[in-house]
């Protein structure tokens, strides 16, 4: 940062500092107030001066950007002396004020001087937004902290506070400069714990990525797509800054980084809008914001995606999938690969919704929007044509392939690089300081092709694929699940949490092993360093999100919020509070029962399905449900 | 503004200028890209050179606030040129941007250099924001004209695209720098008009003052009151800014201005809200966020008005009201008023809406808002006490006071003054220069009383007094109405508005004549010279306004939409869209039938009243009512 200059008068006692980025010019003004009280002398303590210095831009009236004051105070034995501060942070990115400095000086003012009160107002505050988070479990007490731990840090990135501003969810959250603060798909590990619980907060989050609409329309264009191309790593003005080069400190040699070719941020996006509208039901929000992002992600890849006489299907080419470690073909040098299934198959899934939303909305608010995007019906009818004959790759015994030509590549010797590294996550460094490559092999970063599940659930993969026109059965994709889970590195702290999650239904002990793995990643700093570059998010609200989505088997399916719970063994009992569509729901599963509380309210019945049993459930209801005692796969629905 | 710096690389044929205003610091880049085409030369123009010039800040790399190009055109008799330039503005203000500099660029590289592309993407867009403000009359020609500039002035400063902005209804729009862009309380007069035709303008619009609660809190707490005290000229940070001297420049005299001490603003917050609820019932927002400046208003009026033993009831002393020509008792020193009727009625109002709230909503919802805003069911009950027992003043033969005392005052010789000055409009300037003050008449500057039957329609104000326990009549309200009518200078241009409505009931035809007045205000600058300072947008609103309130007849009514037309003899028919919780109608009044039309869509039914005739109406549905051929007084319901 820049000194700034300071133009505003600020009262005797209080201290105020501006100063400005470097490149995107953002003002940043503190004020501060100090007091002593207590001490030996007469009359307590006393100000002896104060000064500032520093790096000032040398502008007339200018100061640097350090500010001091000097007290001094006389101590005795047994005669406490109280230093309080009292600081107010403004930017000229903030709304309602004049100058940063003068909205600084102007909270502080309003804060008042009784520090006592400041405390107490401070802790209700986060009483307030702690309260709806709070998840209860009977587990080991080291479970219970971890995950308070993380339902703090979310709630340090992302409240109601930072729904008022443009802010998007960062990779890792205000605590650290790393990826410099850049917008990942991370959102889609976090917004789900939003979603059911401070709506509000997904929708402004959500908002984020629609005032980048222009800028992912420009990044289609100027390739010849349509729609809205997302970028991997998204800038402050919603353009891509995905480094070109990664750095491997093993081989001492700058690596090309084609990440940049992952399309699947915008599906993500679009995600969590259906997510959003499932949970609310808020029709309005979706009609003016909501499905413009939809239908300009579908959009793009409609127009992306190629038709191919010989398979009669659609194909998106050149692309790079969740999983890291491919980027492209062994012996090509033209990075991407082919038809990854996941980004083909939320692809599909995007058309669909798409053609879904020009059926919700009828008369003048469909005539609207169709005017607004300059949507034809041709169009629309489009949408559902590509999404039902999209192409999804299987190996040859009917698993899914993460992407076309996976089953010709090589199995890794995994015993070898077990015992030969102390960790294996970034096998890409280890093959490249090798001479080798990860592209050569059947292993992945993180789960790819497990993300399907973990986003639409067992029978949600299983009915989108029976849409496109495939076979794929409930074994299928259990076989898939092991297939995958026998080949992952885990190089991203999201990998264990998707892990964790599609597991459950499988066998919820192994999901409780992976779950608690999530929860060290950043307590014991498992990515080796990165910790200190700040907290990763997406891990963090993940693990909290296994919870319910796993352990619990919550889902929102269409309209009605779904249960298929899983308790592993070392989860003797849940609860926690969700949000859904006017209902403040109480969740607690126990002694083999689960209770759903609807306080009182006025929202709308709602429907609930427990185990593949639905019922009906009113504000001021409450329902229980037995659970088998033994849980054997997924829950029929 | 001082010349800014610009970093941000541009492209070889775009210039960009950035700028900083001095007080707020707020930054403004200007990109822009010049193109000349045909001429008589070989290969048409071609550039000569650029250049740049002026007061730059002296920073290194920075411009100065201007840039130039020279192109040099050869010109022959029938050969046209064309000169494009298109022009892109970004502030740093904006959301989703890096720099304002690279954000113009950006928006410059997206528009692309189709000048006839962009020109008929502008026609669009009009059209779009056009589509729902369009009055269709059968009226003289300059009548259906100025309606349009209306419209076209209004939208130009408040669409979707100031939705998404922290922007006000400023008194002056967009277009010129009269009262420094400060926002008064016109929204109370252009609000009607966003809020039954884009409500999402209208929040957006109301939630810049909830973002100043803050502001307006302080401000009522160093005052030693509760809730928020919203001033009478708001400033960006939403502090009062009210001047405290006016000149007079027939007097050459320097004259104290209290027009500080119109506690108002607030009053016209709360009743937007209110407005915006009853026309969307949107719960979920009155809960977040309208909620809170209801109460807050209701706290502050209930906090400042005084209980008197002698009455019985609650007094609040020492105020302004929207008639600014009376500002204190002659003969006294101290300024203010006791018991503005309209300041008091209002106040009430607010009390009984704040107490009313605490019934929309239950269990979780309002036990948050109970706790978010520290109300005990103590203080709820208390609004209403305080609500239900306001003092209102009466003259003794029952026409309503402007303010206790007013009876007392001295009659104008409004005679010698019409004969004495080509204008009366501004009796505040003319009797100071005389040695007189307006203090000492029964004058106006504008509708002060009449502002209760303009917001709350005649059945509205004799159903709030009587609840208030005053026995008040039709009669008296005409009388009333008749009364103020008699003594009103029209100083403001808001002021035509509301006297053309509220006369609609009692008589269309001279309503008609008020309303032809107020189309003149900015037309004929009736203001004498203000409207160089920019357009009156309250009075620009407030006149599309009265096609639909008065001469429709058009309220917002608990849970019903009322209408109660009136057409003059100049007004043969009237057509205008209606948008009324989730219904588009179309509404017509012709032939002495009114047509009201709900388009196709699944919105719920609503209640739909015409000259006290009820009736339900579903989407899609046509409901025709047949009018009485003369209107006798004002329709009962």
């Amino acid at each position: 940062m820049d000194g700034g200059s300071f133009r505003q008068p600020a009262p005797d006692d209080v201290s105020v500092v501006e100063a400005e980025t470097t490149q995107s010019l953002i003002r940043v003004a503190v004020a501060f107030r100090t007091s002593v009280s207590g001490g030996a002398g007469a009359g307590g303590a006393g100000s002896r001066g104060s000064g500032s210095g520093g790096t000032g831009a040398g502008k007339p009236g200018s100061i640097g950007p350090f500010h001091f004051r000097i007290f001094e105070v006389a101590l005795a034995d047994g005669a406490a002396a109280r230093i309080s501060k009292t600081v107010a942070v403004a930017t000229s990115r903030d709304r309602a004020i004049a100058s940063p400095a003068a909205a600084a000086v102007a909270v502080l003012a309003r804060a008042g001087g009784d520090i006592d009160a400041l405390l107490t107002a401070h802790q209700d505050a986060w009483r307030h937004e702690l309260h709806p988070f709070l998840v209860d479990i009977e587990a080991p007490v080291q479970v219970r902290l971890v995950l308070n731990l993380h339902i703090f840090h979310l709630l340090q990135t992302l409240t109601r506070h930072t729904a008022e501003l443009d802010a998007g969810v960062t990779a890792r959250g205000l605590h650290g400069e790393g990826y410099r603060g850049h917008v990942f798909w991370d959102e889609l590990f976090v917004l789900p714990l939003l979603t059911t619980r401070t709506p509000d907060v997904a929708r402004s989050l959500i908002e984020y990525r629609w005032r980048r609409l222009p800028a992912a329309r420009h990044a289609a264009a100027v390739q010849g797509f349509s729609g809205a191309q997302f970028p991997w790593q998204s800038g402050s003005d919603g353009t891509e800054e995905t480094p070109k080069w990664l750095y491997n400190d093993r081989s001492g040699r700058w690596v090309k980084d084609h990440s940049h070719m992952q399309l699947h941020s915008g599906l993500a996006v679009a995600f969590n809008v259906w997510q959003y509208f499932q949970a609310t039901s808020d029709k309005a929000w979706l009609l003016r914001k909501g499905a413009e992002l939809v239908i300009d992600v579908a959009r793009f890849f409609a127009s992306r995606a190629g038709f191919s006489q010989d398979t009669g299907r659609y194909h998106i080419r050149g692309v790079v999938g969740p999983d890291e470690y491919h980027t492209g073909y062994p012996g090509s040098t033209d990075p991407g690969l082919d038809d990854n299934a996941y980004t083909n198959a939320m692809a599909a899934w995007v058309c669909l919704r798409a053609a879904e939303i020009t059926g919700i909305f009828h008369g003048n608010e469909l005539a609207g929007l169709m005017e607004r995007l300059h949507i034809t019906d041709e169009e629309a009818a489009g949408w559902e044509q590509v999404g039902k004959a999209m192409f999804i790759p299987f190996h040859t015994d009917g698993v899914i392939s993460q992407f076309a030509g996976y089953e010709d590549l090589e199995e890794l010797d995994w015993e070898r690089y077990r015992e030969s590294y102390d960790s294996i996550e970034r096998l890409d460094l280890i093959l490249e300081a090798e001479g080798d490559q990860t592209n050569r092999y059947k292993l992945a970063k993180q789960a790819d092709v497990l993300m399907l599940p973990y986003l639409l659930g067992h029978e949600g993969v299983i009915a989108l694929l029976q849409e496109l026109g495939y076979v794929f059965t409930l074994d299928l994709l259990n076989r898939t699940i092991e297939y995958y889970l026998a080949r992952t590195a885990h190089g991203s702290t999201l990998s264990r949490v998707a892990h964790a999650s599609v597991l459950a239904a499988l066998d919820a002990d192994r999901a409780w092993d992976s779950f608690r793995e999530a929860l060290d990643a950043d307590l014991d700093d498992t990515q080796h360093g990165t910790t200190r570059t700040g907290i990763h998010l997406g891990a963090m609200a993940g693990s909290i999100d296994v919870i319910q989505r796993s352990f619990a088997g919550l889902r929102l399916s269409g309209d009605a919020l779904v249960f298929a719970p899983n308790l592993p063994t070392g989860l003797r009992s849940v609860a926690f509070k969700v949000r859904y569509r006017g209902h403040y729901l109480n969740v607690e599963l126990k002694d083999g029962r689960m209770r759903i509380a609807s306080a009182a309210g006025d929202a709308e019945p709602i429907s609930v399905r427990v185990n593949g049993r639905k019922t009906a459930l009113a504000a001021g209801q409450v329902r229980t449900f037995r659970l088998p005692t033994q849980v054997e796969g997924p829950a029929a629905s």
